[in-house]
């Protein structure tokens, strides 16, 4: 077991777009891309495991074990264009993990159609602001020159880590159609250095994306599921300390015995 | 070498269970299952080795030297029932390494007839209580409901980090039965950060388990045991400073010389 | 993907001089070899990647997204000798993947025609000086002595980290002829740690190879370009204090969500 | 390329004994096989290369480049008996490379006739002592037995890290003999964390292994030859005060460039 892909539902190869949003920054790639599959009712299709996440398993609240995992789901827009999803609860732990982890699912997806490749997350900035502006870099000069037009702002320097910004780069070598779509955000984070999730840098990634792809979204349960998720964030402050202090005590763990 | 598991007896292809008790917080696994060894007299069958088990030997009491290991036990209760034991002196070192270990000996024991696996290890909290709890979490929710009943109390949040929580979180992949129990402790360690073994939470894990398992244990010799083990751990206590003197010195040893 | 040296142009197999130069102490390496480059004239045959290289993408000037990658490229000198530069804007992260990534190329090249080496370094003292040493150390003895004729100056202790020392004790390995020269510089850097190119080490270093190799260089553009890099270099210090904040926003992500 | 035995004088397949001295605490391993080697005036046979070792490279005192490497020796002692010898200017740099190195010596070793091994290394004490302690652990009862009538005090609790652990780890698994010895030293370091070579520890280990492979040595040089490396390595202190900054100054490295 190194990284594999295991398919619930056989997909036949046909053209499709990937949306990706991983956990990062402010959760704007996760929470975009879950609203846009909830939206699109997408079913999941395939999950990702590797021995590159993190050696922890999670309690989920149904009292039931999970390893940690991406996820692959699929769905079709009213006019019959194919879309597939990549989302899950976590990224590779080790540098080399991350390429490997992000080459693995390219791979995949290149030979099950992929066409175009749209990556989702956060990018944060102190400027104050009222509307989050979104940030854009892609493999196509044309494609960067369209989504200007709709409102995004191209990047000239810098540099995006971790899968969101890896999947991207593979998909220029792979000479994919792709963009990398980053919404602004202050990126505020609790005691213990938990992102609180960004919904309304995540409103203004779905925006620019549906209006690139003449997707059409209901945006109102979009504010009330950030408000939701702040409430749950909250609650998750004392569960998160005891988490920590766990881990602190693992890792004080002798790794011999008597 | 990656990892490999060195057969000592041939087993024949048959259903049976795997009880995990892998060294840990308060070592509370690793003793419950040596104590449930004990009483179901097994025998050593196998022997796991990797690479990424960590990067030294240890010097035994008869003077002899020894890889780090895992060792596989099998036994049969008084109604032919058959039991597999995964005890040993590490876990692996590194997070690619714990995933490997975890899944190479969860794919061999899957080859051999696994139907059911129990992963027992500790909890630590700050409560006081005269009782520990023994917590839970499964792979399937017919498990969670039969153990709330004879006591176990459900987490529905957090994580299990290491061999221990990898091996329930593969076997969930794998859609095989089991559950980890983890034996509320308060994790007391010696100044050099060494845990104290718990025997009251080995006691309460195995209460559990001999009870869904329906197996008859003389618990007298464990709390013995455990006092036992107190007096080793303290005698232990300037051996250890001496080893985490010369881990000390090995560490400022250059790697380079004239 | 581990490794891959992806060619653009068919490179036929015969004689050629490898001279690199990939980033390190005041790019003092990659400075020669890209000015050497532009001097012959070279294009480019081969492109390097690498999942050792580090987990992050650049985002170019044209606003498209690049993979961190090495180069390969070619050229002729007008008496019909053929050179391949190494050149690239990442080393290896781990210490296995910079012995891989640096035999990997070394092993492509030796297929391909490679007979001789010159790796191009920086060497940080702190002795006041006018001009700059050249210092050198080789596979062979004859090669040390024809430099030391031309005005290097041998080492005779010490070592060279990283990917430009790599490289040529492996082909000291393979018996190929090859040398290192190491521009002396102060090896001034930024507040954030960054390097400031050092044109006149660079310059040294490619007067005594130009004189080696008996290459007539125009040298004048190399003081102008050294000058306009570190114009460049002081505009990209509010750049990078922005990449460093995103860093440091990056290092403090949680690896799980809810 | 992992790790690569390079055979430079073939070695028909017949019993032997190796002995092994890898750089570690006090040199004492490494000091103690040198001598050996001189005295039985060994011939080298065979070098070790890995990917596992620092990466970076040496610069040997007649100005050429040397990637860091193990080497293999072989001699006959005037009785016909065999000996290999295992020295080396490093160690495997990771926890997984510690263990690759030690295997694939020993499997080359095991199949050419490997019978025994002694590992020869530093054990820190802060016991004042005039004449230092040979301690030992071995793979068998016997040796130990036979190695406490000449003198060698059984430790019978501890660990051995790095190779000359590992090493003695899997020979007790390939169910060889050996042991392994280990000299009593104050471990004193310079200023920079480097260790001082200990000759009286080193001539305490050769005296036991000799008498108990009954080899007659002159060992009036070994004192002599300790001053010398202690001349040597205070003029090595102003060398080392530099190879430390440079290792600095390159730790400081950026790993991206404009």
């Amino acid at each position: 077991m190194n990284t594999e892909i295991k398919i619930l539902k056989q997909i036949e190869p046909k053209d499709f777009t990937l949306i990706s949003g991983l956990p990062g920054v402010a959760y704007i790639g996760k929470l975009s891309v879950d609203y846009l599959m909830k939206q699109l009712k997408a079913e999941l299709v395939g999950e990702v495991y590797s021995k590159h996440f993190p050696p922890y398993v999670l309690i989920e609240k149904d009292g039931l074990v999970e390893l940690l995992k991406n996820q692959l789901y699929r769905s079709n827009s009213k006019d019959g264009r194919n879309f597939l999803f990549l989302t899950g609860n976590a990224q590779a732990f080790s540098p080399e993990g991350q390429y490997e982890v992000a080459n693995e699912v390219l791979e995949w997806a290149s030979d099950h159609g992929l066409k175009r490749i749209f990556s989702l997350a956060g990018f944060v900035t102190d400027r104050p602001f009222d509307k989050p502006n979104v940030y854009i870099t892609t493999t196509k000069s044309n494609l960067l020159e369209e989504m200007k037009k709709l409102g995004g702002i191209a990047l000239d320097q810098g540099i995006i880590s971790g899968a969101n910004g890896l999947i991207m780069g593979l998909a220029k070598k792979m000479n994919l159609e792709g963009a990398c779509l980053l919404g602004e955000t202050h990126g505020y984070q609790t005691a213990t250095g938990r992102y609180l999730s960004d919904a309304k840098a995540a409103k203004a990634v779905l925006n620019l994306l549906a209006s690139f792809l003449d997707l059409k979204l209901d945006m109102d349960p979009l504010e009330k599921q950030a408000q939701q998720t702040d409430e749950v964030i909250a609650k998750m402050a004392e569960v998160e300390r005891r988490i920590q202090e766990q881990m602190k005590q693992e890792a004080k763990k002798p790794s011999y015995v008597f």
